[in-house]
């Protein structure tokens, strides 16, 4: 399968980090898409994508898919061995509820304000801003690193007690945020403990060069 | 199990229909929150789910599960035979990149464009309205619909085959659409035709009455 994507870039990480938890990397082949200067807003891009973001999979058979959450679901489900999604109803709900809560009040909103509040991509991708919606949404964000640390008090991992796709969509978040300059509260005390143990799993120290070709790392 | 829902909201309906369509109906209790009341917005209900939205499902552990999305996982698996979540990983990955499209190109776009360019649950309630931000999410929801349509001109369903989360969100959209008289393009002509076929399926048009007492319907 090939992943549609850019290094770097956040919500590539979701899926890059999913790929090495489920020791598929290398059955994955990867095709950067340039963001800066706009490739995923052009009309080839939008035929794999029609909401032209990144990442993409493309499977064998042509299918494309798009979004994390649904990427992270097909990866999970390849060896029917699930860990990251859950296995019992009341584990995918609780998951899926917290994922969704990482995108909502953080990752998604600290996007909204790297495109609507500050440069972006650059003028010729962010033709449309909207500065004051931009600003909200990074107070949101804020408010959701809260929102994360009051349940990293209680709990070792986002939705419980095992690592799973919530935890990879919170650290997307943060991972936004440093990006931007946007620091977690001196106060998150448990959110930054938290990201401090994440950052020590292989899967996500290594996310970014794990697309560079074996040579180079040679 | 407990739903915390209000009648008629298109969210909530994603929940109902999935009960419906999962024969879960004699399993679940109704509570209804009142949204023009602001009761979403108020401490006891945040502290049941943090983003303030309806529907939320309770468990007899005590356990609150709000997202849509993450409610039908929850329902979907309880019988251990997936029939809205898709079987295999491709399924499941078309599904979720399919439902999750839903949201952001139709559902969620209306949502914004309700609470944010038109009086939406009143003036208690809409305590910071953005109305540019809110009109250009109702155009982009005008464009989804125009990419529904294009999908449902070269299969039955949204994410393929079968009817599944996908349908149903969409569904959530059209729903949203009717009450804000947002009209469907007369142009969309598979669209229009899938939701009248929509509309025909029991769960999608017994959804408001579903949580009447059984003896008012006697
Ligand atoms: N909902 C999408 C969001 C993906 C997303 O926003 N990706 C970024 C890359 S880090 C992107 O493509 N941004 C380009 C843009 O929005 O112009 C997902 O979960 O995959
Ligand atoms: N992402 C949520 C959205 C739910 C939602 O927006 N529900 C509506 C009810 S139809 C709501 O609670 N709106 C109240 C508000 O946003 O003030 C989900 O998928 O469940």
């Amino acid at each position: 399968m090939k992943i549609h994507d850019w290094a770097t870039g956040p919500y590539p990480a979701r899926v890059r980090i999913a790929i090495a938890e489920k020791n598929l990397r290398p059955r994955v082949t990867f095709v950067s898409v340039n963001l800066r200067k706009g490739e995923h807003k052009k009309p080839e891009f939008l035929a794999k994508n029609y909401s032209g973001t990144l990442p993409v999979l493309e499977l064998e058979d042509g299918t494309f898919i798009g979004e994390c959450t649904a990427i992270t679901e097909y990866l999970d489900a390849l060896d029917g061995a699930p860990v990251l999604t859950g296995r019992t109803p009341r584990e995918k709900g609780v998951i899926h509820m917290m994922n969704k809560r990482a995108e909502l009040e953080l990752l998604d909103a600290i996007s909204v304000y790297f495109h609507h509040a500050t440069p972006g991509l650059g003028p010729e991708v962010e033709i449309y801003q909207n500065a004051e919606w931009g600003l909200r949404q990074r107070d949101k964000a804020v408010r959701g690193m809260h929102y994360f640390d009051g349940i990293l008090k209680q709990q070792p991992f986002v939705a419980g007690e095992a690592f799973s796709m919530a935890d990879i969509a919170v650290i997307g978040g943060l991972i936004f945020a440093d990006l931007l300059k946007l620091p977690v509260p001196a106060e998150c005390e448990a959110l930054r403990a938290w990201y401090a143990r994440m950052q020590e799993r292989p899967s996500v120290k290594n996310r970014v060069t794990m697309s560079e070709p074996a040579d180079a790392s040679a």
